[in-house]
């Protein structure tokens, strides 16, 4: 079994430059054994230390553990026997330098399946439209199923089968696969669990989240201690259901130099076309207006935008993605399209 | 003034075929006086009647009646003294044969604006980033700030101009005008302001309101007494500051065939990408409940799907638009892409 | 039948004093048939026409107009059908020289049971701990059941008796009959269902609007045009399952003097020991948020509070009750001790 | 300064029969130094350890750490500086025998303030009716100002006056002490901030925490290591402002017998008059589901109700509390009488 080979360092490629342009001084590569992985975004024993500037390369197993192999591997089959021990974190890893205080800057530059059959499942008392531990009720909740989705890594399709089979209905969906997970060591010695998107980024399950999107991340304990996991291979926003197509996968990330001295207030992405906030609370009001916020202080702040300028901009042009409304908290993801920012 | 001038009925093309391949028995073209408008959702005498197939072009004042010409016609200078008198709608039109219990289909045809200048400003306790009304608080409300936007009909632009002076910053944004507004009277003897949006769909100020798009709306009382009107001409997801960018337009839109005995529950949209359905509710999640739930209903009625294969799938494929934010209900908008549907 | 009994004005009491003090020139009863009653609050034609001063005896129909009889008349079989004719109001009543901008003042002086036995049920799809039209989900409603409360009058008590037979389980509960539904015709042309509780007052369900207290409502066309019903004998806080202790009842209320020249902006209450403001919205929170800064509002405006003297006092002493957590907008009410009011 | 006072075991009362009936070993009385407090809920080194049967008479500094000691100091000068060292707990105590499946019973048996002042303030972004760092918006937050609350221990009262001055206005106000903060260790390896209520109890702020209740919360980890602290001597529903009445005080609890593989969902409480049930979630409609739905659940579980029945009879006679709706979470508390559970 592939995660039961041990933790291997590889220095592939040092004093190369990185996609970003800065040097880099090292490249790690990472594999967890199923004893490593974590269930929690807080402080820990560092799984690899690291500086800015190097790539990591690591493996994510799914957030089920690789248990659920068929489609009757029910949740409470398959996964529930090991609560709380659901979505596998690859870390912590400690960034040289990072001191509270700073942002956590990666990049996000592959996400490569590892396994041949993605899958999904409804999940008792969880996702947007079943009663829920949260918005509990006295009615019954959703019936138990699972979805496995075959992945055909040359056309970057995964397949959706009916549970009722494919005769009576199948579909191609395209591939865009994203972190579901990315977060640092909460501030204020909070320690989250895996399944949890706060403002040190965690459980966010927002599809922005993808190859080519640097990611700016709070830094509240020395060596920031982030990780990542939860690798979906296609989602719709929201991820109603609360769970995407889910998958292992190897994936590579580049810590870029640390933004000194400034933190931000919640996560931010960038990718070729948009800055990006992300807001997580309930209900999906407060979860935006956390974004939409921080948006407008990014524009003021960074991009000398008058703030009043800036809401009245923002209202006009900017894009908003629901990433999930089923975690602890739910995620909203405000985008600015960089055309707009001044030259 | 071209709103001083008079009803005027013009028969302009009998028997033609209309975009959608019906038959389309006339074209209306409707130029309302100032006193012609209303400002609610609800029965009343209709200002036009219409049939299935026909066409009608209706032009529809700016959700300010016109009376915000310049930046200093602020909200509480130009607008609150004709409160309630606020987001006037062209309406209500009589569709014959519609009875309670139908669905009205309604194709958006056109949207040319008829002024050179555009605007938006700041609501006095409007908005989602300022206490309101709803959720209101005990410090002070946004300051009051109006933005005229030029429109370039050449480019397909307008131009944002900062309240500090172009020096400071301008931009050109692409239009893509919307209807903010489009509903038929209420279910239970309800009348809502022309500024709610709710199951009859009203304000919803949604950007898939658009050219091109085909509406579904309840018919709740015989005529259905539909109406139309706060023309955007950009916007971004969710109208955050309360205005959009604002303008007086003439509208055309196709009336097609009544489906009879089968009443939506929520609105519906469709386009040649998507299937969509909106919820209008407080808070987002509820409006998102409502939009989800109608849409997994409409593809296990309409398209074959197994109620709980279609939720899996909505989950994986679907997208949700944010609507409005700042209206007495918000609203959100599920989207499922036509090419999943089954042949 | 008592209720098909025609209008009868009767000038009782000429010229008396009150119990509030004021000259009561006149006392009118009202028995409505079942055409008269309506299930909007919003404009119509009054059905009595009074001053401030008089008294009014109204009978009330409960709110399934009397065809809940047994428990096996469930709502779908007993009510559903009249939908929505639902919630009868006694009313709309005009009183002589209120116009917009001033407030209504009542007093609800008794409230009595017409009826042997009260009633509850589960209503499909409505309740607070069931998927619901706006909490919409893709799981099960509540079962449909219905239970019938005998009245003791002499103990001033209503009995629960389970629904699996008075052996299971029964207790007697203490009366504490309050109006369900209280309320002026709207503000803006807007008409709601009876159902529906809002700024107007309306289907408030709140325990507060008892025999004893005064009630504060805006008047926001030429008569206010008020109008009552709902009825209760019991219930808890939130009104959980989406109904009370059902009956139809003889009301007296005294239309106290009119506030002129001043609208309240929510309604408000007042007994021997507190004054109190309700608010109607979704979340819970934003109903709180209504009345909470009313109250704030109320104890500077009339008291002469500093305003964060004003706030900080609330928040120790200050209580909430919950009205109803059911209806279109739940409704929340925070009451200030009367001791604390400066002399 | 007695809290340098460093730790002292005192067994006062071996063998004697305590309040509950149930003998009691040993009386612990415990007085932390500065630097034993806490500002967590989660796993650590016990300061106490104690069996079921033990009374503990514990000191527990206020929600400040004692730095207000006038109207001068506001939040930001006198307590923002040690941020995150706010609402401090004495604890964690470890249960003997208390294992992850039971549930931990506790009886409140005394609260004394040990000051001659209490205090409260307003806290930047903090509150129900400011913008804050969930509902976050663009417009100003509240003012700061700082309240003292003279104790006068005869009367059993707190002074209120009026930050313009005692001549403006000044109130006595009951003291009604109770614990704002009492709780275990989270589950699932979670650790929260002292200011965060959730399933383990922790900041409720509820004003049923007080002498004489009996409070069940669940064992999550050996030993349960509970903590209490932020003791309030008055509080109106709700905390609005965010601060109560805020107090040292010698806190004395009597430890029951362990529930042993029985864990509660969530906090329960008992006094003479009612069982309750408290939700800690947001927004308060979550708070209360989960609070209402524990309470049907323990109706049916314990006292033999049909479920239906029980969620019938609760919404007619239970009765909700609102703790907090300013904390991470707000917290909802149930109150069902017990003269309706059957014998």
């Amino acid at each position: 079994m592939k995660i039961k080979v041990a933790i291997v360092f590889c220095v592939v490629a040092a004093m190369t430059f990185c996609s970003s342009g800065v040097i880099q001084a090292r490249e790690y590569e990472y594999t967890p054994t199923p004893l490593d992985f974590r269930y929690i975004f807080g402080p820990g024993k560092p799984v690899l230390t690291v500086s800015p500037g190097d790539r990591v390369r690591l493996w994510c197993e799914d957030a089920a553990q690789g248990r659920v192999k068929s489609t009757a591997d029910t949740f409470m089959v398959a996964v529930a026997p090991v609560w709380p021990d659901v979505n596998p974190q690859t870390g912590p890893i400690y960034v040289k330098g990072a001191e509270p205080g700073d942002t956590l800057v990666l990049k996000i530059v592959d996400i490569e399946p590892s396994v041949e059959e993605a899958w999904s499942c409804f999940v008792p008392h969880f996702g947007f439209l079943t009663p829920t531990r949260f918005t509990d009720m006295l009615t019954p909740m959703l019936p138990e199923y699972t979805w496995m989705y075959p992945i055909d890594k040359y056309k970057g399709t995964v397949k959706f089968i009916s549970r009722l089979g494919p005769e009576k209905y199948q579909a191609e969906i395209p591939m865009h696969p994203f972190l579901g997970t990315l977060g640092t060591a909460p501030a204020d010695r909070e320690v989250f669990h895996s399944l949890t998107p706060y403002f040190h980024g965690g459980n966010m399950d927002c599809v922005e989240t993808k190859i080519g999107t640097t990611v700016y991340l709070p830094v509240n304990v020395p060596g920031a201690l982030w990780s990542t996991g939860d690798v979906h291979l296609a989602q719709g926003d929201g991820e109603a259901c609360g769970v995407a197509v889910e998958s292992a996968a190897w994936v590579t990330i580049d810590v870029l130099p640390l933004i000194k001295g400034k933190k931000v207030a919640t996560p931010r992405f960038e990718d070729d076309e948009y800055i990006m906030s992300a807001g997580s609370a309930r209900p999906m009001d407060d979860a935006m207006r956390i974004a939409y916020v921080d948006m407008v202080n990014w524009l003021v702040a960074d991009y000398g935008f008058d703030k009043w300028d800036a809401y009245q901009l923002c209202s006009q042009v900017a894009l908003m993605r629901v990433g999930n409304v089923v975690d602890t908290y739910y995620t909203m993801v405000i985008k600015f399209p960089k055309k707009y920012l001044p030259d």
